[in-house]
């Protein structure tokens, strides 16, 4: 492994001690960025930037050359699995993604595969070995993949919805096929993300967006069951942290931080004081302003850093970040407030 | 008060004995329903059929014909209050909810005015009248409004969100008029619900559909503090039990608790056990299965219902419910299965 330069996130996610609380943004490379949209622009459309490794990698790095983040995130879409498996993922202007030939039948999940990713997931991996070799050690690189449950909903519904309706329908009258389908896509999230490492990936992150969407017994046999068979399964890379983000999972904190996991993702509508007296002894946490917060004053921003820095408290083993995705209106000059906020207001806490 | 035939929902929220677990539906005069549609078709629309006192009170009654229902609900829409304060509320077949005049600067705030409902929202109020009249004390009535937060999030943002950004906004930007902007709901509400108590509605429900969008900190200073202003506001009318219901809310049951209200509506993703655990020496609880698990078999939606009644567990003080609206595409035969579940299966648990 190159020797890292910042190594300040993969100490805090091993709770390592850190001069200063590590911070990066999920969707960091986005719409909010002007030179992301000109690269997109350049590439005709999303799906072909995510496909074209040097495009990719020119994203991902853009929000590194304009902030002091401590990580890079590959950037990529969270349903290219089910793309590799011969859904067709497609996007039209202005609205989410959308499958061309969505998951219905018990035949249509026995025809599934696990795709191979040096083969066809192939521009993921070059990607990964590409922004390794450009970040050249400067920030670690975090790999990720949507949960098994985030992307069977997207699979069987076709596209985003509210409530995922038709999926969770198959869930509650078919659990058993639901389960067949969980596996396979167990299987290629595994091999997916084992795959990621070996390319240079030096941390991976589970996206279970969808996971809130369950009650507390649904939750626990159709989604973290799952995750946790990935990350059981990436045990044999034991120096790589492994997060799992359940958004709006606050209920099933001491579950997920019972899965095998180094660190659990924190949405922005739970305490994070609450979160650490919770499972701060067994796993980092990373997390968790609102989002929606960036668009205040610069002041009210330092604010909020600083409260929820303070909500932390004292030592290592937080991540800072925001509870979801970055919005497209954000002005990025506000972004550097708050990564320069975290750096600055977190040193009391460290040493 | 008319003596009421049953009374088993009312003593249930005031955790008085009961012989069954009580049951209502979120949302049980809805599109499921054919009779509905049928009535919807007559009236033209969404609308007129919240505004036309006879029709609502007719599709308020078509759910207690069909099921075993412990208590009637107005029928009408959350959003009566900011239409009758001039925002133009109109709905598009397909689309949400919409304003043609939202609020977004301070002279829009400053220009609110707080409705009079025995003039300006007499349609509801007339409704009320009618069902009290039709209902003869054969079960209680619910009345309703929105939240505060939840009216405000329409307000401002012209009609549904996914993250009410518009709102989110002026809230972190201009916290001193978004709270003058709740302040005036707030009073609009509390006159709302008081007039639909002198009406005849037996208990009221507060529906904060957007409470779970917040921090911590902003769901007490932005919602909970307004809704605890409105129980205050109605506790003179000290035998109408209150109802909060905070979807996504499951981080807040204690604050929600302690507000004075006399239960608490739980969405299903939370375990109706551990949240008696939590508040139930306070409160009664209302929910919580999820909606979706009506698209089921009838022996899969009998085995929910025993897996929640047993949560909950002995002794009263739980009134079933889902954990949100029922959705159109759920067979009326299936929401037969459920009421008579619970009232079924409950016995085990009274008396």
């Amino acid at each position: 492994m190159t020797e890292l330069k910042n190594d300040r996130f993969i100490r805090a996610l091993l709770r390592q001690p850190v001069d200063k609380t590590p911070v990066w943004i999920m969707r960091q490379a986005g719409r909010y960025l002007p030179e992301y949209r000109a690269t997109r622009q350049k590439a005709g459309n999303f799906l072909n930037l995510c496909k074209t490794p040097e495009l990719a990698c020119e994203v991902t790095l853009q929000p590194l050359k304009r902030f002091d983040l401590d990580a890079a995130i590959l950037f990529s879409d969270i349903l290219t699995i089910p793309d590799a498996m011969g859904l067709g993922l497609f996007f039209t202007e202005g609205e989410g993604p959308q499958f061309k030939n969505p998951i219905r039948t018990e035949k249509d999940i026995k025809n599934l595969h696990v795709p191979d990713p040096e083969t066809e997931l192939k521009y993921v991996m070059d990607t990964v070995r590409l922004l390794k070799y450009e970040l050249d050690g400067s920030v670690p690189l975090i790999g990720f993949s949507g949960s098994p449950w985030t992307l069977a909903c997207y699979m069987i519904q076709g596209g985003g919805s509210k409530d995922f309706n038709i999926a969770k329908s198959l869930m509650f009258r078919e659990p058993k096929l639901m389960q067949q389908l969980l596996s396979v896509i167990t299987q290629s999230v595994l091999a997916y993300l084992d795959a990621q490492i070996e390319a240079g990936a030096q941390t991976v992150m589970l996206f279970d967006t969808w996971g809130g969407l369950l009650t507390t017994r649904d939750y626990l046999d159709f989604s973290l069951h799952y995750m946790q068979q990935v990350i059981e399964g990436l045990k044999k890379h034991s120096s790589i942290p492994k997060i799992i983000f359940t958004k709006l999972g606050s209920n099933w904190l001491e579950s997920i931080a019972q899965s095998g996991c180094d660190a659990v993702g924190l949405d922005w509508t739970i305490d994070i004081n609450q979160a650490r007296a919770r499972i701060g002894d067994q796993v980092a946490l990373q997390g968790n302003m609102d989002p929606q917060l960036l668009i205040a004053s610069p002041e009210r921003i330092q604010q909020e850093v600083a409260t929820i820095l303070k909500a932390y408290g004292h030592g290592t083993g937080h991540i800072f970040n925001l509870g979801h995705g970055i919005t497209p209106e954000i002005p990025p000059e506000h972004v550097a407030v708050m990564v320069n906020a975290v750096h600055e207001l977190s040193q009391e806490y460290h040493g």
